[in-house]
């Protein structure tokens, strides 16, 4: 690749950048080092200052002190709803129909198999085929297949760009990547969601690529269930419990094949049968993971003051400035960009074929031994996260010379 | 009720067995106040003092500064089956056989579902019968009830005391609670068992409120699956991950509902189709939840030089002693226990029916206030939960004394 702007050029258009940007302020609520740029915020998001303090409180006070009384006096009961309405605004769904809790895997298995329930109808199970995209992260793709296994259903794996020709009237659900986790494409949420909903199926969303990085806008597109993990941009810790969205009117229609006691609609009520809550809380199923969850709880006062139009905006023009730094920097013929070039089709990763697939595991690790934290997927993709509450332009310009001087 | 003791008597031969207790210095180790009795141990177990201090330096370090490489430098990866293993030990279980994470319910439902497809053979589904104790902890049957649903299996609900006869040649998987939550009544693991597998059937075992109460025995009484939750006598935090027993000659043929990526045989091949891992991870599904999963392993220490048959000795003393503290203290006609008398029969708390069922919650409350923490469970029950770790032999007469104060 050529060196149009030159190393100098970058370096101030960086500055420039970084002097102008909105979200600067907030890189500070971050434990960050200036000696590593963090690029793998699309695998674990940084640490938000504001949790160890949080976290301790929660173990030496709520749990230590208080111990059992917390449930009702610490608002530990009620948490999963409470931190599911904070992730619901940063989606865009309304309160009352996000839920925290359990692993996306285990999520994406209630949704999968609740609306695949939702197309049953009165004449029995005439919608009998659920759609997977087929570069979906592979847990989904399992765990729809488990769904099927279990309901009868058969899976067809179809690319994305051709789910809408593909959904019929066989069609129960289609379970679709928001962000393809590997080349970091954006899908159309909006125009896929009417497409399926035009042939009377329904969709599972999976935001653990979007969350937190651009709007979603769930409720304005009628979407019927999302599921998420708040381990990425939403910077909720290693492992932290993820969200599921069931849209309000569709909530009575909800049947978890996880009908825990968390569930029910009395659940101190101990009776033998369940009867399933009202709301969001239908989507719960066994005792939630306080620590973890308030953590994450914790994690997200750092959205308070945001706007995700600006979170998009930088997020957009982080990856940009990456591509033609990269393209100044890189040279030709070592690596090509397979995230789209197109703004409505990009997330915020930007992931690069290498030439020699054979070395991009140990190009990865180069990179993180000069500093440079991204990831790769196999069997040639160097991936790249893009955080806009903390990532800076000047990284991004650092992070695209290393990767010259290792891939040259 | 006499008071054939008096409160003398009985507060000297606290302070004798404190004196004589073998496990006297454990309760150091955990953080408690002199104001209350806490007997609630059953519900959510005390804080061990290492905990905050190891929890700070995962959320700080392990998070705040290795950030990703934490998945493998910092152990985060194999963390399921490692801290499997330390709990596989207080069951009686050798390593490689127990994996930590989910809820119990989820397990639960792994556990039944994986039983059933045991059962379906060469010859198709001929066992289709799920058969859950009656009394058991409502998840578990609602759990099971979904299972069934999914499998085409039924659910006959029956009293464990019936469950050795109502197994038969239809039966896949019997779902058994190994210490009534409500009574307390400990029941029979090594007979059940082998009741259930005499009809070439499988067993469950809910392990709640049995696992680091009293010794367990997996392996040596051939039990094929068992489940428990983490934070009661375990002490690993409000809503601590739970875990999965799957016996080791069986894990070839865990055949799970939930295979998410984690159970993957190469998880970071990101294959399009699920190949199962080997041994316990076959039992993992989605990332795990690290700062809960972590804050288990550090409580878990206060266990590396306990003995679990002293741990019984002084649950047997404790329960004991408080059922003769509130025969002496409580009026009589007041409160009857509906723990069983035989040691053989009791778990490691005792339940106590008032006579004025109305009365149970406020009585609860009232006790709280008076510093003795217990809880109650709906109608007529009042709950004391027993942790030998902990809880003293002064503390038990002091709360048998206020129970007879709120009772008269």
């Amino acid at each position: 690749m050529s060196d149009p702007g030159g190393t100098g050029g970058l370096r101030a258009e960086a500055a420039a950048l970084d002097a102008a940007d909105a979200l600067r302020a907030k890189r500070a609520e971050f434990v960050l080092d200036d000696d590593t740029v963090y690029l793998d915020g699309n695998s674990l998001g940084a640490l938000p200052r504001a949790v160890p303090a949080r976290l301790a409180d929660v173990v030496g006070r709520e749990w230590g002190r208080l111990r059992v009384r917390s449930w009702s006096e610490s608002g530990w009961w009620t948490a999963p709803e409470r931190v599911g309405d904070r992730i619901g605004r940063l989606v865009g769904a309304a309160p009352g129909q996000t839920v925290v809790g359990d692993s996306t895997s285990v999520n994406v298995f209630k949704a999968v198999v609740a609306a695949v329930r939702m197309g049953w109808g009165t004449g029995g199970r005439a919608r009998d085929e659920i759609l997977v995209d087929a570069a979906t992260f592979p847990t989904d793709g399992y765990i729809a297949a488990s769904a099927a296994r279990l309901t009868g259903c058969r899976i067809r794996t179809v690319p994305v760009g051709d789910l809408a020709a593909a959904a019929g009237p066989r069609t129960a659900v289609a379970v679709v990547n928001h962000v393809d986790y590997r080349t970091g494409r954006l899908h159309d949420l909006p125009a896929l969601t009417a497409a399926v909903h035009a042939t009377g199926a329904r969709i599972v969303w999976d935001l653990c690529h979007s969350a937190g990085a651009l709007t979603v806008g769930l409720d304005a597109h009628g979407v019927d269930l999302a599921v998420g993990c708040t381990y990425k941009y939403l910077n909720g810790g290693p492992g932290a419990p993820a969200f599921l969205y069931v849209r309000r009117d569709l909530q009575p229609r909800f049947d978890s094949p996880l009908p825990g006691w968390n569930s029910h609609a009395d659940p101190f009520g101990m009776a033998p049968d369940h009867t399933p809550a009202g709301g969001a809380p239908r989507g719960r199923v066994g005792t939630p993971d306080i620590l973890s969850l308030l953590a994450l709880e914790a994690a997200l006062d750092v959205w308070e003051d945001v706007d995700l139009a600006a979170v998009r905006a930088k997020s957009l023009a982080l990856t940009d400035f990456f591509l033609r730094c990269a393209e100044a920097y890189v040279p030709a013929g070592r690596a090509t960009s397979v995230t789209p070039a197109a703004h409505a089709e990009r997330g915020s990763q930007v992931a690069l074929k290498v030439a020699r697939a054979e070395t991009a595991a140990r190009m990865a690790a180069e990179l993180v031994r000069r500093g440079v934290v991204g990831d790769h997927r196999p069997p040639d993709l160097l991936r790249f996260g893009f955080t806009p509450l903390y990532t800076t332009f000047g990284e991004v310009e650092r992070a695209a010379r290393v990767l010259g001087d290792v891939l040259a």
